[in-house]
């Protein structure tokens, strides 16, 4: 064993320069775990910091010859596990391939290496006129690379739609180190099997993504909110619904539950009604907002909304949103952990999903808070819980396993983007079916016959 | 063999209702063939007109029993032989599989069978104030399964996308005849491999598509349209190039050459101006679209156009259109035959790929019409010929083949939209390289590990 360490730390050294590689365990350990709770993690072998593609290379085609397992990682900010290292693994952090290699406004294209931070890009093609509108709210952390290894949503995806829309082409390190290019430059193209859509959201655990090639839009207008307050999660549903039957196309429709609110409210003052039960956040970015938002507070207040409250201009807008974007980490100071759900239903059962976790919650005698991309039927029900206390983290697994199991009893999913990873393993099989778990891994077999690409991942 | 015919028919026969085989030779030969010109064709053993899935699972078990290769069709509109019969085949014609089953508004969905005709389920969407949008030219014929199989394109793509942008779940009977479900309901959702996206574009290769879950969009504004003629296919895509780095968002955007716009004259007399090089037009389905053809025709004389129509309204807007469909059709009467190519570059590269077109029009001594999805650099150059000319044939098919390469200098794709099939087989390999094909291949014999499932196409 410890031989094999040592012929793979020389093994992985004839290939790369002395500041790519990291072997003292003391620093290797800290890059064990991305930011899911309950979900193990063994010791990496090896961190590797590669630069290039040739050095990406060099470490799986060591990797390959030496049957070592490897991990891709980006910021680590995932939430399901799928970062963390497996035991005696290559991590292999993309984290250094940071650069920009184009942005081309007439193509409306960026081809970019997968460490750049996802609010570099976007600021960067901002400075063109251009948008990427893939917007996890962890955006100042979380890498491209990662966002396509889960397939990433975020606040714009009512509108905009998730990262997998925006990859038109991948380059792909195998494997067994070869290197694979995918997709296009073109705005169509449908040459053979879309191998490009295989890899988004696929963890890691079909090859390494080197780089990509991404769709941008042109900058829409300055999106305006509004927030509306409900006596009910059920009222501020039945808003969303007739939002959407109505024909609006908002830029961003959330929910955020009473829990949701007060935690943000302690975590940062943001000055929300603290006594709502649901806060429903709503932007356009049309032409015309304020006929927009007026038309959408016209269906809330019909609903049932007790105030609806128009952001004066951008600027309030944006403190808006910032506030739906702490939600996750509001809801993580209630308790010393959180399991974080994510949950996506059809948009007319999402007044159900919210009834039900809230019994779910009853039920274990738990507090779960619930934030939600609700345009999209997206929940994040937050279960929060003391990790020193067994009992009570006990009720949280299970309590986390019942709200999945409601979604799909209610024909949802068990994941709309934060993905697989190692917490909903078991619950991949229960949504696939039989059939579909044979067929994905019959997929995983074909790119990576010797199971070394982030194993223990998705199934 | 004729054992094997007889024992064949016998087995259909036993799971299914009379009027569903089609065993008359006569019949079944016409069968044989989609719309594509030069592309081998086998006599069929049998066509199954089924109605069910049950049906469809009878007759995959029935062909992996005895070995016998299935060919599924739609409408037979395909433009590269990818639909038509090999030798022996099953030919399995989706086409009474039609039912709408479900339109809801509220979840912005359309569940269908693979039969729905395209402009079928269009006109049922509107009555909902839905909005489906995917629109091949040949809508008024072709189905929603042949659109899934090619994952078909149309003029509005340059604002709303592809077929796969539309498609979120899939029902699929296998090559051995189990049923599986892909994808969702939902908006999003990222639970294993995406499936789903690989089946679209797949060509019949992996599945027979039983059911589809469709994304709906609220139905838009109705169109504008300009048309403005260029002295030269150069300054039309210059002003395309224009329109784009402006951050227009045009809701079609095509071009037709100087052939193209007199061969519709010819067939329809739809009055488009006869003499000039380029006709361009372009369209919004923007709150103000008048404003936004004004910018645009303003870039458009800026790059060199002669004139600049606006459509009075949205009948004469229609028209335009309804011109620009016609253009394959027109462009098949020139000659006996016709290649139909469909090359997308990016749009940086388009007037090179029309410059370079039209060079290889002359080098070979031939008409090549050429009209294109431009907004998208999608083309397509119509090679017009004597079938019964050996020489020109054969300076047709050299003539198509360089198109493609041309394309692929260029940094395009040999196919935008249309698909491989048979015709473009070995272009296909040039495309993806050797490492590309070895993987699609493994995805094959994952998903068909007879190789019944419409051999011969792809690669
Ligand atoms: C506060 C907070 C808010 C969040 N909000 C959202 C949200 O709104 N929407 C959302 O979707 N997610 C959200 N997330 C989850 C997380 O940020 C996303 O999943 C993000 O895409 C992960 O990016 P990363 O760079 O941190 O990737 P990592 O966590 O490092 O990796 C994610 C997965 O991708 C794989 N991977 C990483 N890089 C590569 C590569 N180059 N090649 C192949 N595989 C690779 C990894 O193996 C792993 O399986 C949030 C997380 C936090 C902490
Ligand atoms: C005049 C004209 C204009 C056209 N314009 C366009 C255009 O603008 N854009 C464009 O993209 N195409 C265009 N086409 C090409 C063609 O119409 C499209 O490719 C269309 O999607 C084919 O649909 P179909 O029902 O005719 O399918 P078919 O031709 O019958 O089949 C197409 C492919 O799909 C497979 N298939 C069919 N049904 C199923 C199923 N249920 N399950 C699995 N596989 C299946 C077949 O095996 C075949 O490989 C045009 C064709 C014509 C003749």
């Amino acid at each position: 064993m410890d031989d094999l360490l040592t012929r793979l730390h020389e093994a992985l050294r004839a290939g790369l320069p002395a500041e790519a590689l990291i072997t003292d365990p003391d620093v290797t350990a800290s890059y064990a775990h991305d930011m899911a709770s309950f979900c193990p993690a063994g010791t990496p072998a090896a961190v590797v910091l590669p630069r290039t593609v040739e050095q990406v290379q060099h470490v799986m085609r060591t990797a390959t010859a030496l049957r070592v397992p490897v991990v891709p990682q980006g910021a680590r900010t995932g939430l399901s596990g799928g970062a963390n290292a497996s035991e005696g693994c290559i991590v292999l952090s993309l984290a250094k391939m940071d650069r920009i290699v184009e942005i081309n406004p007439v193509d409306r294209i960026a081809v970019v290496e997968p460490g750049v931070v996802n609010a570099v890009l976007s600021r960067a093609v901002d400075d063109h006129g251009l948008y990427y509108p893939p917007d996890p709210s962890s955006w100042e952390m979380c890498t491209i690379g990662g966002n396509i290894g889960t397939a990433s949503g975020g606040l714009c995806c009512v509108k905009y739609g998730v990262t997998a829309e925006y990859v038109l082409g991948l380059d792909v390190v195998l494997a067994d180190g070869r290197l694979l290019s995918t997709g296009r430059r073109t705005a169509k193209g449908v040459a053979g099997y879309d191998l490009t859509r295989l890899f988004v959201g696929s963890e890691g655990s079909l090859g390494i993504v080197v780089g990509a090639t991404l769709a941008l839009r042109p900058r829409p207008p300055v999106q305006l909110a509004l927030a509306a307050e409900f006596p009910s999660t059920a009222a501020a549903c039945e808003a969303v619904c007739a939002i959407m039957e109505r024909g609006h196309t908002p830029s961003l429709l959330e929910l955020m539950d009473r829990t949701t609110v007060q935690a943000v409210n302690a975590l940062a003052n943001m000055g929300l009604p603290n006594t709502t039960e649901a806060l429903l956040l709503c932007a356009f970015d049309t032409p015309d907002p304020g006929a927009d938002l007026a038309a959408v507070g016209e269906l809330c207040v019909a609903a049932g909304a007790t105030e609806v409250v128009p952001a004066e201009d951008a600027a309030e807008s944006e403190l808006l949103l910032q506030a739906r974007r702490l939600s996750l980490t509001a809801l993580e100071t209630i308790k010393s952990a959180t399991m974080i759900d994510d949950v996506c239903v059809p948009r007319t059962k999402l007044a159900a999903m919210l009834d039900g976790t809230s019994a779910i919650a009853e039920k274990y005698g738990l507090t779960i808070g619930v934030c939600a991309h609700a345009g999209d039927g997206n929940t994040h029900p937050v279960v929060c819980f003391d990790h020193a206390d067994e009992d009570e983290s006990r009720r949280a697994r299970e309590s986390f396993d019942e709200i999945m199991a409601l979604g799909l009893a209610l024909g949802g999913t068990i994941t709309g983007e934060h993905g697989v990873g190692v917490l909903k393993k078991e619950w991949l099989a229960r949504e696939l079916g039989p059939v579909g778990v044979e067929l994905q891994r019959g997929i995983k077999r074909t790119f990576d016959p010797l199971g070394i690409l982030n194993p223990g991942k998705i199934f």
